[in-house]
């Protein structure tokens, strides 16, 4: 089952699908574009939701749900998004072994059903903000679909905030673009570039939309979480105003934001190697996985009793650790294993490290083997769960920052993306300029960056004075 | 917003609704039938779905996720199963703006789809048992709906499971019904009759349909699990056989078993009042709600030091508190207002009680109050915890025994049902005989119970020999 994967070099699309597969991360559903995700891939979701839902909630929101049927009426309401998000709609037009009245459509997304709900709900002053997120399915009827990073339907998380002032609501946004920065950075050890799209790249129905931008292995950006500033464009497609406090009737500003089942498709292209998947420990299923190593009962006896003092210690340290005593298998097909699973760590115990009271340890995103006394394999597991969680990350970003490349014109701009890297270079261009470039060289504008250092120069298109840098990549 | 509810006694159905609105638990969706899910509520979700994974992940299980879409020929191989579902589905016919080859099922349940999975990952008994649930949203087309109980989507959990014997799922259909048991009366403190369903009121596919059911304060009967042993129903519609210890391929054993948001309708319907919601401390989103209370800042100053003291404590003690420090509702609305919402405790701490150095304590579920020195509030509050719980559960328990009445002949057992309660009483009839009561009284036979004490006797209706008890209600 786990024979190995393609090699990056040989065949990088490949070689993800293979990982996807055989770290039994993913599977296709039987409807074209559809995904089922597996057990093992689930529990990385799983923990990567109880960060983010942490995170959302020690900045003040809550969570609720609302339906997936959008009446059709409500997808038009609200011009640009009708456009965006229409033409990818699945839409059920039977229920009950009837033709419906309307056709419903399945949420793209659900802005247009929430605000119909937030009519009923928003007054006054007083009622403001709502804070509210969802954690739901939605469907997307895409063309070309790859597992986890675009799929028909796919699990993600959506805020949607109701606010009295714009400045609240921008604030809001650039709160959220910041969780989703420490979610990717500290939690998925993940670096990213933060800033706003352009207008070109925008979300349908927003007057700002901020993005992170990551840096998978083959060079190529993943938008890996967006965060929406849409002013009053909603509230005044579904009628929503409140009482402000000097009495008056005015519209109420909002945002929306969101990150998907896309992380874990982010993970695999941001750590993996030609071994398969590399985990970070902090959202790993299991951080530790110990393999008992034995011939006989007696041997047996000696190697479990390790193990279980092992584990006692680990379940209070609250290390998530998997004991593969599979007997059908052989250690060195469960070393394959584990290492496309992407486990941190892997604990060998044999007979002879019984004798030697030791343990043999291996960490993932490192050649070699620690020989460790016993006493001290618990601790060791312990710290290495923070080291390995930063260096994965330090690596990423040295990988990153060597292949973003400061480019002066469009000719050296055109060589960093045939070559593959994100180009950053002064831009001063409109949407015109933008659909050239991305006509010509497949790149398309990221974001621009908040982090903006270099001062001003002249556009790397039109050699127009410009005081912001621009990031360009081909992107997922 | 939260004037009072209808009296039960006026309008039972009226009352509930009026509950469900006023305590912000649900909303009704703009397409007929569906449902929001209003923050409070949903956060009671979020703890009944929590208690009920670790319960699932303690007896072996993981989760997974598998597509809402499922083509129209998957929903046509199991015979049963399709008469029971297809009728009911929401069926998508359109996906990016195109008339689909094959019409698409909204999942009203997942047998289908995720067998076709198993197929794929079933070879040799060495792939068994395979625990997998998943929680997910569901679609069924309703007629007649009402908010929790019976809406057209609806949030719930589904487990999956494949075995290599009948025994072993016959075992674990019989351990997650009582893993449902245990969730309703030690988590939700709803008391249930735990059994088998007859032929008549069995799952679509099932070879055996075990239930949890409860007694509404209107008498009449929740179904508020099931858990299904399908044996190799599914197995055979999908072709999934595995090469067992003897080397002979042998269809796989399976079970399914699922709890709702239905749960939430139980909750309401088990412990509310005429003042609206009471809930479980288990399950509340907040198990003590404190309103300070002050006129000016010199006494704001004393009281919120002494809020602040006690919610630190509370804190350690891992209870879940909010404070109504709102300062544009008065104290009396704020009462009003939580015991519309059925927090468990409410403690009140103004300018006297900061100068007697006490704390006022009022309990949801019961009359009057507590005069309590401040430093023991906690330490109470600790206690109440555990002592309301169980009070909710041993009322509910006493109103349940107290209206199931034993019946010996048909006619007694009409009359029960006509004052509102369950009937239990020895039966020995066929499924005509069913259709006949429940032609003739509205009742259905709710379960079998396991807990057969009475020996033997003669069947209510018929007078042939019986020697099993069953338990017959109105059902919601």
């Amino acid at each position: 089952m786990t024979k190995g994967v393609t090699k990056q070099s040989v065949d990088f699309a490949k070689w993800y699908t293979d990982v996807v597969k055989k770290a039994e991360l993913a599977d296709y559903g039987p409807v074209k574009g559809t995904m089922i995700i597996r057990p093992y891939g689930y529990s990385i979701w799983e923990n990567i939701k109880s960060a983010a839902d942490t995170m959302f909630k020690e900045t003040g929101h809550v969570n609720a749900y609302f339906p997936m049927f959008i009446p059709e009426s409500f997808m038009k309401k609200e011009a640009q998004h009708v456009e965006g998000f229409a033409p990818e709609c699945a839409v059920v037009t039977h229920g009950g072994g009837k033709k419906l009245d309307e056709p419903l459509y399945i949420r793209p997304t659900s802005e247009t059903i929430i605000w119909a709900a937030y009519k009923k709900w928003i007054n006054s002053y007083r009622d403001l903000p709502l804070l509210i997120n969802q954690w739901a399915n939605v469907v997307r009827w895409e063309m070309r679909t790859r597992l986890f990073l675009r799929t028909t339907e796919f699990l993600w998380q959506e805020g949607h905030t109701a606010h009295s002032t714009a400045k609240e609501a921008e604030e809001e946004a650039l709160q959220m673009i910041d969780v989703y920065r420490k979610l990717a950075e500290d939690v998925l050890a993940i670096p990213v570039y933060v800033g706003p799209k352009t207008d070109a790249e925008k979300f349908a129905g927003a007057v700002t939309t901020y993005a992170i931008e990551a840096m998978m292995k083959d060079k190529k950006a993943l938008q890996a979480g967006t965060s929406h500033y849409l002013g009053q464009n909603f509230a005044k497609a579904f009628d929503v105003t409140f009482l402000n406090q000097n009495n008056v009737q005015e519209y109420v500003y909002a945002t929306s934001w969101g990150v998907s089942t896309r992380l874990i498709g982010g993970l695999i292209l941001s750590h993996g190697d030609d071994k398969g998947l590399i985990l970070p420990p902090k959202v790993a299923p299991f951080q530790v996985v110990i393999i008992p190593i034995w011939r006989g009962d007696e041997a047996k006896t000696g190697v479990m009793e390790k193990v279980e003092q092992l584990t006692a210690e680990l379940k209070v340290k609250n290390i998530r650790f998997f004991v593969d005593d599979n007997e059908q298998m052989s250690p060195g097909w469960k070393f394959h294993q584990w290492e496309m699973k992407g486990a941190p760590i892997r604990i060998e115990i044999g007979p002879k490290d019984v004798e030697k009271n030791q343990v043999v340890l291996a960490r993932r995103d490192k050649q070699g083997k620690e020989f460790l006394p016993f006493e001290k394999a618990g601790q060791r597991v312990f710290e290495l769960v923070d080291i390995i969680q930063k260096e994965l990350f330090e690596n990423a970003k040295k990988f990153r920052d060597e292949n973003t490349i400061h480019v002066e014109t469009y000719e050296e701009l055109k060589k960093v993306i045939d070559n593959g890297g994100f180009a950053k270079g002064f831009w001063a261009g409109d949407g015109e300029a933008e659909e050239k470039i991305q006509k010509e060289t497949k790149a398309t504008i990221r974001c621009i960056p908040f982090d903006q250092k270099d001062g001003k120069g002249k556009c790397l298109l039109t050699g127009k004075p410009a005081d912001k840098i621009a990031i360009f990549a081909k992107s997922y």
